[in-house]
């Protein structure tokens, strides 16, 4: 099938920075993609550290557990991913086989088997052919090394654009870059899915507190975006510090949480991860709209959460968005299947600057010809206060579509 | 719009027999619907006690709010419904309308206002304009008892057929009736949605344990089936029993549980609920395919069905369906999502008697030709062992299509 570009695509892949102290590599498996690289590697130089989080899915792929244990060490040489066959429900056949490419890439570089990272992405059930995979991986690390746009494009599946974004700042009068790319487009749930998405930065970061900024980054970015509330046995979030920016300016390595040049780090780092979040929902399957559900007035960020994805989630609040029609009462539906608090004298909603609910009732100023118009945008903005607190949160989606059955039915992923 | 009839309807609405003790009408209010009937209303003989459930949503319309609070009477002399206004988010103008309705009701009728029963269906945040619908209701009481296919069309709204079933049985040498006629198609999920159904029967019955037969039948019923995982602020299920066919013939009434001839009586009931809320989901927006979830092997029916859910919910094994795609990698996916008891080793999946997985891999026998042919069929089984228990349940839905989407993106509902 031929995916057109998304609606919604950023016109360009952004201009990114060079990370120092990491190589990138693709080549062409031709396992389930004959014209196009579908093998990417990068290799780290020593010292790397690594952060991550994973699916929280029960059902967890192959690659998926292989990273998670390897996490624990801490320290990274090499990722290398492949897309089309995501090495999921393979049992024991499936871990031997990352094993086996993992195990290759150890002997080739000459580094610890617990310091490759491993992700696969595509079809759910079928093993990895080994050959051609592990000969596409060696002729990767043989290449000079690629664009951070040549990377992206080499690990899509469905996605109908590669996914970048990236950042400089000054540390003590120095450039630090941080660079994410990212793949996804159906199966997005909140807590991770379909998605792989790779951080690299050339700061200095202990480990630990690196962990802390990406599960802290993860709120506004991987873990608020929702495509069809479906969640993937294979999500991955991976983050790489080479330090070498650092080292080589002979600028102090970040010192601790106490560390104050380190808000500046975090804010960036949290730019790329939601800018990367935002580019998977506007990759939606058949997305023409990029919706932010707003929630506030709640009882807690996790309760604000909830209804922001239940509304996220609605099949007919996700409809009526696809056409348009600024049909509040299915808002209401959605908000009011949840368990969560509210008060329904109170509650508020705005659609852009539409009031549209004010204390429980249609506000008096409320024109649907407006709302309407100013839902025909491919940005939307719904606005919900729930009148009981003071917390709130945000969830990123898109519309429902005639596409997406198109797609998902027509289209084995 | 104009909408045609679901693929999946049955042929002809089916021949049911009387129920003694109650006389219904339909009228026209010309409020939503301009050439058809959009009022129904069923007088009953005294002494007819009344059973229901409701809505588990917290935003809760009028009309339901009313129905709950004289539940607890027991008694009913009149149901009152309404098609085109769902009366729902409408504050307290919405609940005095709800009464006013009611009220006019119980004047005309001289009966007591608790023992009137108000049912409203169709788009919230609306008033019901009082003066078209009270005369349409007046009118219907001065007509001649109509059909119950007559009946079941004039509570329609996105319905593309009119919904019955009925069972006669035998107690005590003579006949009882049991019939029920429902609404609903879109916004359809588990515990209740926007769906209406009414179920009678002139058996004599105590209250009490009629509504615990109703609460037991639910399970396997409306509580059983999902369209679009929405649920509607005004799902009502209503049952009412005149008692005329055993009183009339001087048959003892059911005397309490441990009354041998209930069995019977239970079994007819449940036949009932279960065909009502299967045309329901036959009925679900844009399907083309009836879908049965059949979840086994697991520690307890509560999470055989939460797993059921996730399946029959999900966005991406819906459109599998639809596209008749034997994409069982979905299924796990679907699965593994749920925080339930299942073991990955022991999984079995069969689609129709297609076994696909087995001990948690590819069957060895597994035909994808054979099953994808199976899927083209418009009556679809998917059964799943979890293998961790001896548990069951089931959940009944539809596939997800285009349809779906023209349907809920052009109609205001």
């Amino acid at each position: 099938m031929n995916l057109k570009k998304s609606p919604l695509a950023p016109e360009n892949f952004p201009r990114l920075p060079l990370v120092k102290g990491m190589l990138m590599g693709t080549a062409k498996s031709q396992v389930k993609y004959k014209r196009r690289d579908d093998i990417l590697t990068v290799v780290f130089e020593k010292n790397t550290s690594v952060a991550g989080s994973f699916t929280q899915a029960q059902i967890i792929a192959a690659p998926v557990l292989f990273c998670k244990k390897n996490l624990k060490s801490g320290k990274a040489k090499a990722l290398v991913v492949n897309a089309g066959i995501a090495n999921s429900f393979t049992g024991r056949k499936g871990e031997e086989n990352t094993k086996k490419l993992a195990s290759f890439t150890s002997k080739f570089l000459n580094c610890r088997l617990k310091d490759v990272y491993t992700c696969s992405t595509g079809v759910i059930g079928e093993q990895i052919p080994l050959r051609p995979t592990i000969k596409a991986i060696k002729s990767s690390f043989q290449e000079k090394s690629v664009s951070f746009e040549s990377a992206a494009k080499a690990i899509m599946t469905t996605d109908t654009f590669p996914k970048g974004s990236g950042k400089t700042i000054k540390i003590d009068g120095k450039d630090i870059s941080i660079v994410g790319i990212a793949k996804g487009s159906g199966m997005i749930s909140p807590n991770m899915a379909t998605m792989l998405a790779f951080i690299f930065t050339d700061a200095a970061i202990d480990q630990k507190i690196f962990q802390t900024l990406i599960n802290l980054g993860l709120r506004n970015s991987f873990n608020a975006i929702t495509v069809d509330g479906d969640t993937s046995t294979n999500d991955t979030v991976l983050a790489f510090a080479t330090g070498k920016a650092m080292e080589n300016e002979k600028i102090k390595p970040f010192s601790g949480i106490g560390d104050a040049r380190l808000r500046k780090f975090r804010e960036a780092l949290e730019y790329v991860m939601n800018d990367l979040a935002l580019q998977i929902v506007r990759d939606g399957e058949g997305a023409q709209k990029l919706v932010e559900i707003k929630v506030s007035g709640a009882v807690s960020s996790a309760s604000a959460k909830k209804v922001a994805r239940s509304v996220a989630n609605s099949p007919l609040v996700k409809t009526a968005i696809a056409g348009s029609d600024p049909n509040w009462g299915r808002i209401i539906m959605a908000i009011g299947k949840t368990k969560e608090n509210f008060s329904e004298n109170k509650i508020k909603i705005k659609i852009g600057k539409n009031l549209v609910i004010h204390n429980g009732a249609l506000a008096k100023r409320y024109s649907e010809r407006r709302t309407k118009k100013y839902m025909r945008n491919n940005s939307i903005l719904i606005e919900i206060d729930l009148g009981v607190g003071d917390s709130q949160s945000s969830i990123w989606t898109c519309d429902l579509t005639e596409k997406y059955i198109k797609i998902n039915a027509d289209y084995r992923s």
